[in-house]
């Protein structure tokens, strides 16, 4: 998201006053707000739409017995990220006037535009509240629902629920309002335009430190060393579970222009699009020839999150480049995910889903790629973002993991974890009649 | 749906003459018209798509030796309503003028504008009738959806699509002729949005009824009054379905403002987006909460159809409420859920899917709430208009249903409900190398 | 696609040049370039999903051994395309220029606009290049999904991949530039608006070919000339797959209307939404009554392919139709594809999952049909045009594919094709805890 039009729009009737006549009057048309409006509730269906993808994408490779949980899992974050990003969120990240300068703003309940409202008493020059909250809110849920796929198969739910209320009421918006709501890193100049740092390495910070305090899960390492494979129960599921997030990624991307009413501002959308669809496609060509190279067969879960660390990669950025630097940074990410996979197993941080990979360390990549193709950024303060966030999320993200740990537990018993969540956690199977007896 | 917007539209002609001349010139900005007419496109691709999520739902919530029928009647049903929609439904449920005032409308068969329409030919003031059918198809579809869910796994191919025929083509366009036609339940204020009762409660009433009709399936009420739970074989797929169901009501509810070409219009069409994300939020968790209280467990089921209960509720009214109520909206629909399917089983109704919990339940509550954030509409006339669209559609569809059962039968035979519908009725298993042998 | 709009788009800044005053005038409003632009980017991510449903469409009608690799071959097909389709084929289809004229154009990488660009130095009468371009591509990855399909089961997967950098680099835009970028069936008055024989009967020809070369899986023709059926393992995810490909139709018909941003071309897009829906739906229900008629039992895979066969059928002219002329288009293709499936087998010609009846048959019979509700076409065009791409395609995909075969062979060995190709090919299993030991 462009920093500027995001302050400027928080900012709104203020800066509306301070305008020349002659944008004064341009404002008057109401075809790009209008145009705005319907980019953020078309944009934000779709990322709703990733909610979904992430938990096919998870009900895939986890095992059967656990599926029922991570299917749970991601419905219930989605909607506790609905509820806080209004409670809290929502002002906390555009905070207008913050508390504390720069990096934290304060707290009150969101409300929406009256029905029916005038075009006099409307931002012109941007877009309704309502679809903006819509569309904000459906990325504070993207960072939860990346934290749910590495956790799986050995968290118990509620310490579960319990973290995500902590991370989209209060970490999500308060590390991007650093950003998105004119708070320091906007002001050093820091760019991720659709969030690879903000929403994705977040989310990728927040799971790595419930992976360190939560464990690995049980036979994953073996004592000598070796890393034992646990492959998913349905690779349909995660397949479709990657197309659904590549859609969604159009949404989550485009409308991150926060624009659409101009000419400009269109073609730049449509900019985004394909260079977005171009990123994914070269992150999962990249992952089919380097696992056909590196492991003689070709690995599809390796391919999909190839495209999805592509998507990763090019969010950060997705505007100025050109198709072929797209390419080139989309191809990247999907060499991360080979190579950064068994890494994280030498580290025995036990990611189920490969997010931290796809999420975390892509995100960085693409936040880092910035000022390869856009100048007004450069490597210094990219990686001052990049620090920020990271140790932000990630220290609170341990210090509420830990407290979670230590007054109720955050793990299941070794027995319901052999059994299965499904069974000890919910007493519903995911497949009753298909799984082998 | 604005009944007046709506019944403006279709008296679209006469209505344009009438106005004053301020009004004619605004007109003729083509801008609104191609707005709205893309409001309805995009509307109704999302409400198709609830077609797929009824599929997937109902896929998953019977047991696999009866998905491949299950599957089979929803894309059967969808191809029925688009065909009888076309013949009869559109111009029965939007008459302009009745065959029995505000009661009956007439049969004719459903044409569009010609290919390349002049601007001076269009209704201005409101949209394509090729996108108005479009979107208003939709509608009549889902509440032929909403009966197969209940009537699962024992009722015949053939009399289920037979009924369908007579839903699509009848009883639902003329009851929702009442009040979206300008019929006499708009004529008393009647309010109902999007459809709360016209379609949710309605296609809740036909299921009611047929379900009574049929009777519950072998073994699901044992002798000594205990309820036997039947499992869904495939959870992630009702989960799937729930989202696509969520994606989709954005579609229901926001292509429902009927306008989308005005500041407040497009502004209203986001309010309307933002809540219905929060009912749905709303019921899921509250859903999640009371089943974890209530049962020790949370129930994903539940918990899913709670999602769906919050969106029925606000479907009434979705634009009026703030946040905070239609979270309370949403959640009281999602705790009628959690309460009233045991209700229904002590009633020994066997509701398959909980779609009469979901549907008619919730969908009575979102119209009973609707005065408490519409201050133009009363809990009389909301009554009335339950009771009427109820009466009307339950002891229609009583008949049919009966006259089905009486003449050709509606239920298959025991040995072919014990050995599976997907056997006995198609001769094509849904996993047939899955199951256990 | 209207050749007309589409060529005077490419040639789109020479035409401006020639306008009269008046377009002139009306080409400074930047509304119809925004809704076209727009069109293009909600089309193309609904034609995107349609890979998705290709590969859940695929993934259910195989048998689970060779599930993995049926998803492996879809997600790494549309990124082959969307990489090819820049490299070559966009400019490849719409040269401006051709180097053989008529025939065959020019060889240059896509590049997009800048950004922030200007109205001045846009194509006021049209749309961004950035949309068009990945509206387009979809359409490529279209025709390379329909040959997925029918060879699935015994194909190698690397040889496939390779067929498809040159379908989708060279095949695909070389013949679709004959008519939508200008080329001599344009010239001759052939008539193809969203591609029944450009894109699906393209497809289906070139996966005729490759069935052909790559000859019929193992036991599926036995010595006696009986048709041995091998029935798919997963129904949901075949009609999961099915209602990603109607939903993703509307925007493959709707956005080759090629603008929206007029009273006219809205109401023309409408017009295409609901002939598409009409048609899909005859098709369903044509294959439902016939399969009951002909073979006494509903078909559910037949009824799938049905409302595919419809949407096929109607492409070619989605919007001249009347309603009941769709419903008519549509109804037949249902009916070729419940007669041609049996045909095909006949020639032992093995479609695992009827693509060649579904795009190749149905494609055929929608171009051939455009006369009937178009006056400004021929029977004798319209079959020049079939002629003229289905041999070019034919022969062209069986040549590559017979230097496949011999170089590095296309068909994987009997023990492997016995196995699975998800463990002989990939090693990785789709469903590794339910299928039967």
């Amino acid at each position: 998201m462009s920093k500027l039009m995001k302050f400027s729009a928080v900012a709104g009737a203020a800066t509306l006053t301070a305008l020349p006549a002659m944008a004064q009057d341009a404002a008057a048309d109401p075809v790009p707000y209008i145009m705005t409006t319907l980019l953020f509730l078309v944009g934000g269906f779709l990322v709703f739409w990733m909610a979904a993808g992430f938990a096919m994408l998870e009900a895939g490779l986890v095992r059967s017995k656990n599926v029922t949980t991570q299917l749970t899992k991601n419905i219930a974050l989605f909607s506790i990220a609905a509820i806080m990003y209004w409670a809290v969120g929502f002002n906390l990240m555009y905070p207008g006037d913050f508390l504390i300068p720069g990096i934290l703003g304060g707290f009150s309940i969101t409300s929406l535009e009256p029905v029916g409202l005038a075009a006099a008493d409307a931002s012109l020059d941007y877009a309704s509240v309502g679809s903006d909250f819509f569309f904000q809110l459906m990325f504070c849920a993207t960072t939860a629902s990346i934290v749910s796929g590495t956790l799986a198969e050995r968290i118990k739910l509620w310490p579960f629920l319990i973290f995500v209320v902590v991370l989209t009421g209060f970490i999500y918006p308060i590390e991007a309002s650093w950003q998105w709501g004119g708070g320091f890193l906007s002001e050093m100049g820091f760019s991720d335009f659709a969030g690879s740092t903000l929403v994705h390495a977040a989310g990728g910070f927040a799971a790595l430190a419930g992976a360190i305090v939560l464990g690995a899960r049980i036979g994953k390492y073996g004592p000598d060393g070796r890393v034992n494979p646990i492959v998913g129960s349905n690779m349909p599921l995660a397949t479709l579970g990657t197309f659904i997030l590549w859609l969604g990624w159009f949404g989550f991307n485009g409308g991150s222009q926060l624009a659409a009413g101009t000419v400009g501002d269109i073609t730049d959308v449509s900019r985004i699009f394909a260079n977005t669809n171009m990123a994914a496609a070269a992150g999962a060509i990249t992952a089919l020839i380097l696992t056909q190279v590196t492991y003689g067969k070709v690995d599809l879960t390796m391919v999909l999150n190839g495209a999805l660390a592509g998507l990763v990669s090019i969010t950060a950025e997705p505007l100025a480049p050109s198709l072929f630097m797209a390419l080139i940074i989309g191809g990247i990410g999907g060499a991360i995910v080979v190579y950064t996979v068994p890494l994280l197993d030498k580290l025995k941080i036990d990611d189920v889903v490969g997010a931290i990979p796809v999420h975390l360390i892509a995100g960085v990549w693409g936040t880092m790629a910035v000022p390869l193709t856009n100048s007004d950024t450069s490597f210094v303060t990219q990686a001052i973002g990049v620090i920020s966030i990271g140790a932000f999320v990630f220290i609170v993200s341990f210090i509420v993991w830990t407290i979670l740990k230590v007054t109720m537990g955050i793990r299941v018993s070794e027995e319901a974890e052999i059994n299965g969540l499904d069974t000890s956690e919910l007493g519903m199977e995911a497949y009753p009649e298909f799984t082998k007896g």
